[in-house]
């Protein structure tokens, strides 16, 4: 009897913000990988007889290379394993889906997509701010953080004023070079910027401000990652949830439960 | 007693795509708004003493003006109902849930909001595109075909270029103007293309091809509304389920199998 991989999107943070197809992947599993970013109970809706394989990356630590985790699949799945990669988020967002599709197919092994919501959106959404709004923004563009990097902005600088909102995912370690990217490259200072930290989890922290001051003010409330940035006009469509510019909702960095709650079982 | 509105993402078409919180509000739902684009299933996971209003447009016919919606909402709310309003997609996507937030808020009435699982991203996915894969695509954008009305190509011109990958929704009607309009602003015409139509249900169907010859590979295949168009080089990555460029997937509809197809090791 031959295995299979179902790539799961985890969704945004919260256990119950999994599409239901996914909860009923989980619930089949021989094999749950998973990342940094999935949320621990979800880990809980596999059966207790499922192997819970950790492969994400500590701050720090080295992650398990690619190519190891896709022979991981590939293995547990010819074993006759129904293996669910959990991924947070979408796994074709910046998950590495693609690479890990690619290599079951390239395997033989049958391979079943579950897409996820994703943060680039349900951030922002956790904040009450919508992507696109009648009269305010009729598109919206999605990066990392990565693309600010000093080496190399020519995406970021690109992107910068091509859609009327810009969603930028794993944003807290290049936050000030990423707003002075897209200052440099047309935006006014004065655009509207949040950035949300752990979204649809306890630990949820918005800071609001403009992209002149929200580096300073997400430096002054210690944010750090997870965190995605949203740009553009929408932050200020009335009815938003978040604190005005410069009344950041600053828990200390402290005071927030680490990766603790990602460490559960796993690893190998 | 006061009740409230919760806005949630239907998903993209397969009943089990809606979130497990978007699934759990419906159950408790007294009253269910609900679009065109849900999928009918869905309606049966909220009470049968629930009452249904449809507020979708049909082609040809008037939706419900947008204020009417609104004013249903809150009237609900304020008589003392759990009101899920359904939204194909994500709430905050082209799905004018900030506008429904802000009438809300607006008359005092709690309003709550349940992301949902985007078409721009999983009617991709149901091809096996995924929008972003490393060293192919690190970005990309999201529209409405209606941004490529004749009168209008602005806001698609300046994005055509801007990101690796390109995502239009509501895509079927102006296909022809969408390509275009991203040739005329700089996108090659060999540019890889793909239009999804009905994406996770039983009626899916992909036409794949490039910026010069999808217009007319679609019309070959009569794909009509709702359909989703990606563009880049992602729908090269090896493994996607849909035929090579200019070799369209052209099934007549009633041909087509099933949802199963999303099961199958893929590659044809």
């Amino acid at each position: 009897m031959s295995g299979k991989v179902v790539l799961v999107g985890a969704g945004p943070g919260a256990v119950d913000l999994i599409t239901v197809r996914g909860a009923n992947a989980l619930a089949r599993a021989d094999v749950v990988v998973y990342d940094r970013l999935v949320a621990p109970p979800l880990l809980d809706l596999a059966p207790s007889r499922a192997e819970r394989v950790y492969v994400g990356k500590e701050p720090g630590r080295a992650a398990m290379p690619q190519r190891a985790i896709d022979e991981l699949l590939v293995r547990e799945a010819l074993a006759g394993r129904e293996v669910v990669r959990l991924k947070g988020g979408d796994p074709f967002v910046f998950g590495r889906g693609g690479e890990e599709m690619r290599a079951c197919t390239d395997a033989g092994v049958e391979v079943e997509v579950v897409p996820g919501v994703t943060s680039a959106i349900a951030a922002p959404a956790a904040a009450g701010i919508p992507l696109t709004h009648r009269g305010v923004s009729r598109s919206f563009a999605v990066v990392t953080g990565s693309t600010a990097h000093a080496e190399d902005t020519g995406d970021l600088a690109r992107i910068a004023t091509a859609t009327d909102t810009l969603v930028v995912l794993m944003a807290a370690g290049k936050l000030a070079e990423t707003c002075a990217t897209l200052v440099a490259a047309g935006r006014a200072p004065s655009t509207p910027a949040a950035v949300v930290q752990w979204a649809w989890t306890a630990e949820e922290r918005i800071v609001a401000g403009t992209l002149a001051d929200l580096p300073a003010l997400a430096t002054a409330a210690i944010v750090g990652p997870p965190a995605t940035l949203v740009v553009g006009e929408v932050i200020t469509v009335p009815g938003v949830r978040q604190a005005p510019a410069g009344r950041a909702r600053s828990t200390p960095r402290e005071a927030i439960p680490p990766a603790a709650s990602h460490t559960s079982p796993s690893v190998r």
